[in-house]
């Protein structure tokens, strides 16, 4: 892929029950959209994890969930080990109005992704490298993280084949075609 | 922008409680991302509608949010009224894969987005024009919408200005920056 380094996401403010569907989204997309882990930050419901690890199980890939209990200690030892520090915020720099996402690409370092809920500690705006907007409009973290990435990797991520899935879906115009790969079978 | 037409986005599926923050994000994605409106089938909860409504008020533009009880019904309405169908679908035609977002482009027609929960009707894949997938991997719905919503508009709908807002965030490397527009300010 055109961007090569390491990339984790930390999902911040969980709230329980209330954010379940949302915080198993970013998930499923941090995994999707090519990032290498997702990081959640405090107690989060073991049906989230289930359906993560049920996933990968299914469509394949390497891809880890973690949970930290102090996120802001997370960050700064991610910064001490190289990772550029990237808060999706919708009151950063507009990545589509600045050179921001040029200035990260230059890096080229690992990319620790911050996405919060409602309230994020004023903290995490200075400990970032980067707070960047996917526009200035409220949204959705889930979707802020997408673009992002999709942004990041140029599209290519969407292309990108899954080792050790069971499952393959073959595109197509009209139908659920869906592919049970065959015992090892690596691609 | 560059892409004209109207776009409306049908959301399929809603359970109620359990899809609640889901559908809000749905909706608030709808709006950033520049469509002109959000259409519920069946029952939504009242704090939906009102979260989206809120958002319209403070941030501004003419945003339609709609319910109609029979989608089916509705999607070829539209299509009757010269709409094509766009159903977002892990199993459709991968948007990075395939040249379909060129020929969705080239039709030059309002579109209406149709994106599902976990089911969707056997019935949805044959009225639609197209069936895309963002990707074939499992992920999330409001992360289909936006990145589909962002290529189709190449990034312009997130430099967007929104009329009628209350607020404005000025785009910072650092902090939260919000203007309160004074009365009568149309910008």
């Amino acid at each position: 892929m055109f961007f090569k380094k390491r990339i984790v996401v930390l999902r911040l403010g969980h709230r329980l029950q209330r954010d379940r569907r949302v915080s198993t989204h970013v998930g499923l997309v941090a995994r999707a959209f090519g990032a290498n882990k997702i990081v959640f930050a405090g107690i989060v419901e073991e049906s989230v994890y289930e359906t993560l690890k049920k996933v990968c199980e299914d469509w394949g890939d390497d891809f880890g969930v973690e949970t930290v209990t102090n996120p802001l200690s997370f960050m700064r030892q991610c910064k001490r080990n190289g990772y550029r520090i990237v808060h999706l915020t919708m009151y950063g720099e507009n990545i589509q109005l600045s050179n921001v996402l040029d200035r990260i690409i230059k890096e080229n370092a690992d990319i620790l992704i911050v996405i919060g809920a409602e309230k994020v500690p004023a903290e995490v705006y200075k400990i970032a490298d980067y707070n960047v907007a996917i526009g200035n409009q409220p949204h959705s973290e889930i979707a802020a993280l997408a673009v992002f990435l999709d942004r990041l990797f140029r599209g290519e991520e969407l292309a990108k084949e899954f080792t050790n899935a069971r499952y393959r879906i073959v595109p197509s115009k009209r139908y659920k075609n869906v592919v049970r790969m065959g015992v090892g079978n690596e691609s």
